[in-house]
């Protein structure tokens, strides 16, 4: 009898204690396996105070992509999407946009004569809707689009297709004591707008492409003005060059998705002591999208290669997450 | 006699309170006074959740200059007079700087010679002295030098010749939930090599004057390097653009001690609910020195002027502080 209690009872704790370590793990959307085993052996490994491979918090810096690490990309970046319904919004002031491109491309959304007007075209597009306005201004326009605008194929909120998996990420290496940055192609002031709200991430850990501003008394108030003119950017061999004009030290970690990403992982894992870079590999055509090598967006097909001689821990999307999007709010 | 005990006890607790009262004081070195008590107030005001006045601690942003106001800049900046000792040490490489402009003059000492080079021979000294190589390499070249450079007048290092009183006022502001940014006319990379040893100031919360840097592969090796280039100056107008470009949001607090900074002071002071302006009026030959309108380096002319009407607090460095640099270390 008190062996068959013992017998019951030891049943229950184990069961409590699964429910616990199940309640514990701070990436659920994460299916158990090598990836997020690599990426808990890190955390690990960098916080163990009495290990080799221990990091002080200071150091403890990791910069992210946004565009397609965490939030999605496609069909199209969505910083362009908003650049267009922009224009759309301030076409009864330019008449003269109905026979000029890429202008008409946007207004009659023709994205194929849109793509055609090439990267010319798009800082047009960019400029004529992001320039001439203080940069509160702007995040609050910003900010009223994402509250109203939809995503074509989802039909939700922009702000809705970001990747659990990622934001669970996020808070757990904020948890283990590290400063989580954005580093992204996009605009700066564009993903200011709403890093705080959805990424718990302030405006001074996001690092972004910019165009100028100009101080300048209004009517005696000192004053910023957003400038048609660019500033920097941000993707590519400009990323490491951001990261050291923002943040001033070397990252321990980075995390991307496309070729834009590739010196940014490199520059970080070329550091000395425990690095960590990570690709997420969209291969989710059923729950997100499936593309890489030759996608017009977000090519991943250099760093793809790069990956396995880097050490780079390459996220499957099918399989590495069981979770894409966050459940719906109730 | 119970009378007498109660008297007694009364008068150790009172001095005992006071003792207490001492110890807790956050700024010592700041004599009791209107100076002290306006921002002791402010710093109040914004921390008391049950206050109009409450300002959450991710908007409690404070901006520093270095140059006469975390630091001395006398009888010039100190990131001048490393260039100078930089290019002595360059010297031997480069022996047509014995008969070139500034060179010639800074090798020989002959300030008289290097103002008259003007803003251009400036630029060319500071080139030849901080590009060329990569920002960790610079910023031992620097941490080298503050290692054994001694101020001319004081005989002391650079790094002793800190305001004790700012010391104070910047571990109060970051115990009452604030972030304490640098905000320096002065180069970036020169004042990260030492902030977060001297103020507790991290990199990333470090804003200055750059040059651009260059991404490349050395020997494969990825690899950011130092050009002899301007990238931003952060100065006069310049500085609300770099604020809002690094920090993204206009701060609560500026202080500063020159013209150079009355933009920022203007720009922080303009934004909505509780804002705070602090100037260093240096006002102390005999401790520091005394200068202001007419100084060539650090003038303060129209910004005191302002300060009156836009409600800005001014130091008066002689009977403010009861102590200018950190004392003597055993």
């Amino acid at each position: 009898m008190a062996r068959m209690l013992r017998g019951v009872l030891g049943t229950i704790v184990l069961l409590f204690a699964q429910t616990v370590l199940a309640a514990d793990d701070p990436l659920p959307s994460w299916n158990d396996g090598a990836t997020k085993e690599r990426i808990v052996k890190f955390v690990d490994a960098v916080t163990d105070p009495t290990g080799k491979d221990y990091v002080p918090p200071a150091d403890r810096i990791a910069v992210f992509d946004n565009d397609g690490c965490l939030w999605a990309e496609q069909p199209a970046y969505f910083q362009l999407l908003f650049a267009i319904d922009r224009v759309k919004a301030l076409a009864p002031e330019h008449p003269e946009w109905k026979s000029t491109q890429p202008f008409k491309a946007a207004l009659e959304g023709d994205m194929e004569a849109l793509a055609a007007s090439g990267e010319e075209g798009l800082l047009k597009l960019i400029m004529a809707s992001h320039a001439g306005m203080t940069p509160e201004e702007f995040q609050n326009i910003v900010s009223d689009w994402l509250a109203t605008a939809r995503h074509p194929r989802f039909k939700k909120p922009y702000t809705d297709l970001v990747y659990q998996p990622m934001l669970e990420l996020l808070s757990y290496l904020r948890d283990n004591g590290f400063t989580t940055f954005i580093v992204s192609g996009g605009g700066i002031e564009f993903v200011r707008a709403w890093s705080q709200g959805v990424y718990g991430i302030p405006p001074e850990q996001v690092v972004g492409s910019s165009i100028k501003t100009k101080y300048e008394l209004r009517d005696g108030k000192p004053t910023l003005v957003r400038l048609a003119e660019m500033n920097f950017i941000d993707d590519k061999a400009g990323k490491p060059v951001g990261i050291n004009q923002h943040i001033g030290h070397r990252p321990i970690a980075a995390f991307g998705n496309s070729d834009g990403d590739s010196e940014m992982l490199d520059w970080t894992n070329a550091g000395e002591g425990p690095r960590f870079g990570l690709i997420v590999h969209h291969t989710d055509g059923e729950r997100e999208y499936a593309y890489d090598r030759q996608s017009h967006v977000g090519r991943l097909d250099k760093a793809l290669d790069m990956a396995a001689g880097k050490g780079w821990v390459v996220v499957d999307m099918t399989n590495d997450w069981n979770q894409v999007f966050p459940a719906e709010k109730q």
